[in-house]
C-alpha cells in the first residue's frame, strides 16, 4: 500500500557536481546526508567502524552479533521470524520526516501500541500493593475518582479561592463527575471502567466488579510514585498515535543502505580528523590497515563519546562540547519465549509494564498479536539502573530479567527459551543512549554543533531538540546537507523553513 | 502468523447424532451455534432473510448493495481494497471469545487505533475555543494542569476535610504536580505535553509550545460538556489495546460461513415460528414462495424489532420482552477521499474526532496507514441525531456528513469522492442498533431471553450483558449450544464456567 514515489522530496536548487564530502558514521544521520548529497550530485564515502549500518537503529534477529566492552560476544538464538529492536523502537505520529522516509523508501509501518490500560503496575516494596500487579486501568480510574472526589468537595464548599462563576462551577462539577466516574454524591465508587473481576457475559452473567484500591494504599505502595507517574505516556512524543516499522525499525536503515551502493566502507574505524587548508583530512584503519582520504567537506555523526577519544582539531568550543556532553546509560534485554502467555494468559496485547524494580519496564511485541512465539523486552532500563545492571555478565542479566520478571508472570519459568542484552554505553563505536542535555548545557555546550567547525559539519541526534529519537537523526541529515550545499553553491539556504506542527 | 489449531476450543461432552436444529439469523450468533452445533453432531439449518450472511458484521466494499425502508438502493463505488465497517469496527483486548474465534477461523487482525491524543475536539457554537479544531491533546493535558493545580492549592491550605497525614500530602502533591505537568509552585504552566506550535528539529530550533487554553475558554466553548467527555475511551469496552480484523470485520463472517456450506438458506424470511408439541415450526418465505420446516429445536437470533412482527406462540413474558425492549437508533457513512489528508497534511492516523454536532464522530482508518486513498467514517452517531439524519435523502447525508466535515477538514471539498450510508434502525432486518437495556428491564424484560421458551432458545447481543459488542453474539451462541445440548444429552451443563478476567 506504500507508494513508491517520494513525498515531499527534499529538493535544493543548483549541483553539487563535482564536489566530495566524507562522511562519518553509517547510522541514519549519515546514511541520510549521503543519501540526500548524492541526490544533489555530491561524491559521498562513508565511513562506518561497524560491519554493519544503522548505528543504533539495530534490531535483533537470529544470528546477530554483539561484542560489548567487557562480556565476550553473543549471537543471538531467536527463531527466524523473531526480533526485537534493541535501538529504537517508537515513532511518534508527528515525526513527519521519519514517516516520510519510511514512505519514500517503501518501509512499511505498523501501530506501536504504546499505551495499554490492560498492562501492569507492579511495585516491590512495601504497602499492601506491592508485589501485585496491578492492571493499569485500575490505578488510572481510582486516581481519576478521587483527584475529581476531592475537588468537587472543596469546590462544592467554597473552599476554593478561584475566580468561579455559579455557572463555571455547575460545569466544573459536571465535568469532575464524568471525568472522574463520580455518583449522585459526588463519591468515587468503582465502576468497569477498572475492569472487572468476573466478566460479562451472556445470560445471567452482568459480571463482577471489584472494590477500589484505596487512595492510602495506592501511596503507601508507591504506585503514584515517580516510578509509575503517567508522564510517560502523557509525554509529546510517547502519545499515541505511534509506529513501528514492520519487522523490525532496522528496515529503515537497511533500505537506506540500498541506496547507497558502494558508497560504504564497513570496519572502517576513525582515527583522525584534521580541518587542513581547503579540505578535510580523515584518518581510519580499515581491517587494521591505515587509510587516509580528503574531501572538500565533511559531515561527522559519531556519537560524541567517540568523538571524545578521536585525534581531530576542532576549535576549543567544539572539542569542550564534544568532552562534556554526557550520554545516558541504558540498556535493553530480549527474551524469547515459547509462547505469547501474555496475550493467551492476561489479554496484553502491547504496551508497557512499570515497574520500580532494575527492569523498570516490559515491553510487550506489537506485532503478530496471537502468533505463536513472542520476544518481550525484559527490561529497558537507565541510568544507575542500566549502569547495574551493565556490570552483570550476560548471564546473570538473563538471571535478572527472569527473576524479577517471574515476580509479573510465572510463566517465565517454563516459557522462556533465549536472550540477548544490550548494554549502549558499554558498546563499542556508541558508548552511549543518546545525548543528555540540561538547560544550562543547551545554552552553552550544544551551540557548538549548529554551525559547521570549518569545512566539518555535524549531524546526529546530539545536534538536534529530538535527542533520543530517528526524527534527530532525520533533521540533522537534513540540515547538514543543507549547509554543506549552502557552502558550495554559495546559497543562503535555511534548514528547515519553520516547521508548524500540522494543522 | 496464525496458528490453524483452535485455541480454547468449545468441547461438551455428548453427542447431538440424529437431532436436527433450525437456526433463524446467519449472523455471528447464527452461525456460531450452527458452526459449534455441527461440531457436536447436530444437523443445523440456518434460515438467514439477506442475501448475504454476517448480519450487523458487515463491511462495505466496491459493489456492496444497500436498501433502506425509505431510500432507493446504494451500490458501493469504493475502490477495489478499500473498505468500511458498517457495523461493529472495534474489538476489546479482553472480548477474549471474540479473539479466539479469529484464532480459531484464521482471521488475521490489527490495532484498532481507538485512542488518538493527535485527533480533534470540534465544538460548534458559543465561546472562544468554537468552531476551532482543537487537538485531543491540548484539552487533556489543559485540564490535567488545571484540576491538580486547584487541588493541591486547595490541601496546601489545608481546605480538604480528608484524613491525609502529613506524608500523604507530600506523596499527594508530588503526585499532583507530576500527573499535572505543574511547575515548582504548583502551578499549571503549558509543556510540550500539549504539543508544539513549532516543532522542535535541528540546530536552532527548540520548538515553540504555545499558551494553553484558559479554563473558562474550555468551560464556556461547550469542550468540557457531555458531547466530549473522556468517558468514551475509558470505558473499559473502548480502552487500548484495540483490534479490527484486517481487511474489513465481516472477514469474521465469511470464515464462518465457510465453515457451514450447504447449511445456510439465504432470502429465507420467517413469518412465524410456533412451539409445537415436540417440535418448532418455522414458517418463511424463500425467493417469495412459502416454505416451512420443523426441528426439535430452534436457536433464534433475530433481533427483537424483527421478531415483534412475527407470528409466535411464545409465553407472555417473552411476547412482552421482545416488544418492549428498545433498540438504538445509529447510523454511519463512508466517505472515501481521493488522498488521505488526515494523514499527510495533519499527521492524524486512525482514532476519532469528536463534535457537538449531528456528526457526533469522525472514525479514521486504523489501515494502510501512508497509503494513497482513504475511507473516513464521517459521521457515527446516536438517538436523536442518528434518527434525524435517518429522515434524510442518500444525497442530503452526504451533503450533511461534507458540510459539516468541511469546518473540521476543508480538505473535503477537493478530495472527496464517494459516500455509502447505513441506518441501522431503518435497515430491514435489523431495524436497530442493538438492545438498550435500562437497569429496571435488567431486571424484568432481560429475564425472558436467557431461558428457553419450550423449544426455542435465544441468542444474540440482545440476549447478553455485552450488547452492541460481537462478543455478545459469541458468548450468546456458546450458551445457547451448550443449553440446547443439555436438553438432548439430559446433561446438567452450565455456560460459561465462571469467566475470571485473565490474570
Amino acid at each position: 500500500m506504500l507508494p513508491a514515489a517520494p513525498a515531499h522530496a527534499f529538493s535544493l536548487p543548483g549541483s553539487g557536481q563535482g564536489k566530495s564530502v566524507i562522511i562519518l558514521g553509517a547510522g541514519l544521520a549519515g546514511m541520510t546526508t549521503a543519501y540526500e548529497l548524492t541526490k544533489l550530485g555530491y561524491r559521498c564515502t562513508v565511513l562506518e567502524a561497524r560491519e554493519r549500518t544503522g548505528g543504533r537503529c539495530w534490531s535483533i534477529r537470529k544470528g546477530s552479533t554483539h561484542t560489548e566492552t567487557v562480556n565476550p560476544t553473543q549471537t543471538a538464538q531467536l527463531d527466524e521470524g523473531l526480533y526485537f529492536n534493541a535501538g529504537p523502537s517508537r515513532i511518534p505520529h508527528h515525526h513527519q520526516l521519519t514517516l516520510q522516509y519510511c514512505r519514500e523508501l517503501g518501509v512499511p509501518i505498523e501501530i506501536y501500541n504504546n499505551v495499554n490500560e490492560g498492562a501492569y503496575h507492579f511495585s516491590e516494596g512495601q504497602g499492601a500493593l506491592s508485589n501485585k500487579k496491578i492492571r493499569i486501568r485500575e490505578v488510572h480510574n481510582d486516581m481519576r475518582g478521587y483527584v475529581t472526589e476531592m475537588l468537587a468537595k472543596a469546590i462544592d464548599q467554597h473552599k476554593l479561592d478561584a475566580a468561579l462563576t455559579t455557572e463555571d462551577v455547575t460545569k466544573i462539577i459536571e465535568y469532575l463527575r464524568a471525568e472522574g466516574g463520580l455518583d449522585a454524591d459526588k463519591l468515587y465508587k468503582a465502576s468497569a471502567r477498572r475492569g472487572y473481576v468476573e466478566a460479562p457475559g451472556a445470560g445471567d452473567k452482568p459480571g463482577k466488579i471489584a472494590d477500589p484500591h484505596t487512595l492510602a494504599d495506592l501511596l503507601q505502595s508507591g504506585l503514584l510514585s515517580p516510578d509509575f507517574y503517567n508522564v510517560a505516556e502523557y509525554t509529546y512524543e510517547l502519545q499515541m498515535t505511534m509506529f513501528q516499522a514492520k519487522g523490525g525499525m532496522d528496515n529503515i536503515a537497511r533500505a537506506l543502505e540500498k541506496k547507497l551502493p558502494g558508497m560504504i566502507r564497513t570496519g572502517a574505524v576513525v582515527s583522525s580528523i584534521q580541518n587542513l587548508e581547503n579540505t578535510v583530512r580523515v584518518k581510519y584503519t580499515l581491517k587494521g590497515a591505515p587509510q587516509e582520504i580528503e574531501a572538500e567537506a565533511c559531515i561527522c555523526t559519531l556519537p560524541l563519546p567517540i568523538l571524545s577519544n578521536l585525534d581531530h582539531n576542532f576549535s576549543s568550543d567544539v572539542s569542550r562540547a564534544i568532552d562534556f556532553v554526557p550520554y545516558i546509560q541504558t540498556g535493553k534485554i530480549g527474551l524469547q519465549f515459547k509462547r505469547r502467555f501474555w496475550e493467551e494468559d492476561e489479554q496484553i496485547f502491547g504496551g508497557i509494564t512499570h515497574t520500580n524494580n532494575d527492569l523498570t519496564q516490559i515491553f510487550y511485541p506489537s506485532n503478530d498479536y496471537l502468533g505463536k512465539k513472542g520476544v518481550l523486552i525484559g527490561y529497558y532500563n537507565f541510568n544507575e539502573k542500566a549502569k547495574k545492571v551493565g556490570t552483570l555478565s550476560l548471564k546473570e542479566r538473563e538471571q535478572l530479567a527472569l527473576e524479577k520478571g517471574s515476580l509479573i508472570h510465572p510463566q517465565y519459568k517454563t516459557e522462556f527459551e533465549h536472550s540477548f542484552s544490550v548494554s549502549w554505553h558499554l558498546t563499542p563505536y556508541s558508548l552511549g543512549g543518546w545525548a543528555l542535555y540540561s538547560g544550562d548545557t543547551r545554552q552553552t555546550l550544544y551551540k557548538a554543533f549548529i554551525k559547521p567547525d570549518k569545512r566539518v559539519y555535524f549531524a546526529g541526534e546530539h545536534t538536534t531538540y529530538l535527542n533520543a529519537w530517528m526524527a534527530g537523526a532525520f533533521e540533522s541529515a537534513r540540515k547538514a546537507v543543507a549547509d554543506v550545499h549552502a557552502r558550495f553553491t554559495e546559497q543562503r539556504l535555511q534548514y528547515p523553513a519553520s516547521t508548524k506542527e500540522g494543522g
